[in-house]
């Protein structure tokens, strides 16, 4: 049939530029020729039976059959007790892996230079738990939720993904200093797998001490695995020394090969709809995303004409220093991804 | 009498370099004639009654009678239930804020320039309130405590800091998008507090956005105020940007003037003994606790004598990128402390 060796990966472009970079992505995947049949649909919670938050059927039932998904920014709800859709959207998938290559770009200058490293974050507990109490008036505590099941299947990724990727070492961040049970307990999770990884060096480090390592020589980290709430801190950090959300992808990663694929930057509806966004963070997402199918050549591919682009630095977003549309940048990739042919 | 105008100081010169760089600043403020006069103590934690760990009492009584500390590193105790010297210091004395002036230094190259900023943490409770338990076998809560007093007193800390340092802006990092309750009660107490500063602009970030925002162009940043962990590491990723823990002065700092100031870094006990060591951070924190005391003078005349020391690059210790003892770096500071008359 037509879509021989085709996948389907459902498509959420989301709100603000959301769209654009979407439809960029679209059109640079079609000049790869990647076998990839999109599947578009809107995640933005509804209440469900019981006055539940949930995703809608029609995206929940695409993702399920799909199992891949690729994801624009989304619009903060405003709705009272609506949930973060990032949030939503990790638990209803059980994403539990946030991936994040940091890798210095070329031609796109920071105070950094080889920076190459991986972030991976416990996605679904830690201070995530949303489990927060008032103890009497003016006394609150929100608990920060550690399970030995949920560290050890982190700490597995982590090595996992060092052994597939040809990377050497995995350092494990934590406060087991002051958080001495939950950290504690990660710590011995990722200690434990590390005995089953001898080909991968294994350290441990304070997150303090990391962040102070970090922009000194970030040079010195490779694979990097943590709770939530560090991870959502150093991934952000790591992003700025390569040049910010603009240029970072991200990866939410469940069992079983479900995946969702995203750019972490905003909605900037400020230059929505102008023909004015970068669409970078949403394709290395995407690129991300085809080597989680297997699809390496065309990940390659596209990788190759992105970074070329913004190495030969004349055809740029604003963002990145230039002065190009969207649409001229998207071109000029999909010219150099048919030249790579 | 002979010590008319001298203000007592309780010294506490540590482990490991503790001891040579304690000496280094005691040689400096003798070269700058400052009217202080040190009582030397130990405060490694013993048990007292009841088995409970304490400062020794005439440590404790040192401390109480001087109101003021200067404190090198100490190491990390290896007793069995021993608590950390540096929370057991900041509980018993209730030093609440954690400052941390974050400045770049003439001469001291880094990928940073012009740093100019404060960090003010909360240094009593949220996740260093120690409160953890083991829900069920392999599940570990981790309790994190905001209270809405300890909220509002660093808040104002923060504002009153800002002011009688000619600061213009205080940011509250915070993460109370996930911590609602926590977080947003900490928020709710600076919003509050700012209320009442009119002349200090208050802006608010989320901790990850500040990490991003930080290593892309610290330059942005004022006067920081936040929860203890995020303090944690802030402090720690700010001294990086300025070259490090060897370099960053550091104060807690209490009610009715109780204050105890210190280096922090480590022990360094592969140096320990040999001349080798950098009294700089000791020193920086020597000289915001003569500011705390009133001493502007002594302070100004250390301070230059420090900072010229290291842009002349003649006399560096080796960490500094010199080769001279810590001696001759010691030496030189005093002679410029006593040109400088
Ligand atoms: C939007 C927010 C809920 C989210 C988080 O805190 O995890 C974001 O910062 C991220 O890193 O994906
Ligand atoms: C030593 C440790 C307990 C301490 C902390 O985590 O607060 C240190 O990192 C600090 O910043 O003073």
């Amino acid at each position: 049939s037509f879509s021989r060796g085709m996948q389907t990966v459902t498509l959420i472009p989301g709100d603000g530029i959301g769209p654009e970079i979407s439809a960029a992505v679209v059109k640079i995947f079609d000049a790869a020729k990647a076998p990839i049949r999109w599947e578009e649909r809107d995640v933005m919670a509804i209440k469900g039976p019981g006055g539940r938050w949930m995703i809608p059927p029609d995206a929940k039932e695409s993702m399920d059959r799909s199992k891949i998904g690729l994801k624009g920014p989304l619009k903060t709800p405003i709705a009272a007790g609506h949930p973060s859709m990032n949030l939503l959207l990790r638990k209803t998938f059980d994403l539990y892996a946030n991936v994040r290559p940091c890798v210095s770009i070329e031609g796109y200058k920071t105070p950094y230079t080889d920076v190459d490293l991986v972030t991976i974050r416990e996605n679904t507990e830690g201070e995530y738990s949303g489990i927060e109490h008032v103890i009497v008036d003016g006394v609150v505590q929100s608990i920060k939720l550690i399970t030995e099941n949920a560290s050890r299947r982190i700490a597995e990724y982590a090595f996992e993904y060092a052994r597939n990727n040809q990377r050497s070492s995995v350092t494990a961040v934590h406060k087991a200093n002051i958080m001495r049970m939950s950290d504690g307990l990660f710590l011995r999770k990722c200690r434990e797998v590390a005995e089953d990884y001898k080909d991968i060096k294994f350290t441990e480090m304070y997150l303090d001490t990391v962040c102070l390592n970090m922009v000194q020589d970030p040079t010195q980290f490779d694979i990097l695995v943590m709770p939530n709430l560090y991870g959502d801190i150093l991934s952000d950090l790591c992003a700025g020394l390569i040049g910010g959300l603009g240029v970072t992808p991200s990866g939410n990663i469940g069992a079983n090969g479900v995946a969702i694929f995203e750019s972490v930057h905003g909605t900037a509806p400020d230059i929505a709809g102008m023909d004015q966004a970068n669409p970078t963070a949403l394709l290395l997402s995407a690129v991300m995303m085809l080597r989680h199918m297997g699809l390496h050549e065309h990940a390659s591919k596209i990788q190759t004409a992105c970074f070329d682009t913004i190495k030969e630095k004349k055809v740029l977003t604003k963002d990145l220093g230039g002065s190009s549309k969207c649409s001229e940048f998207t071109a000029e990739i999909c010219r150099r991804v048919q030249d790579l042919d």
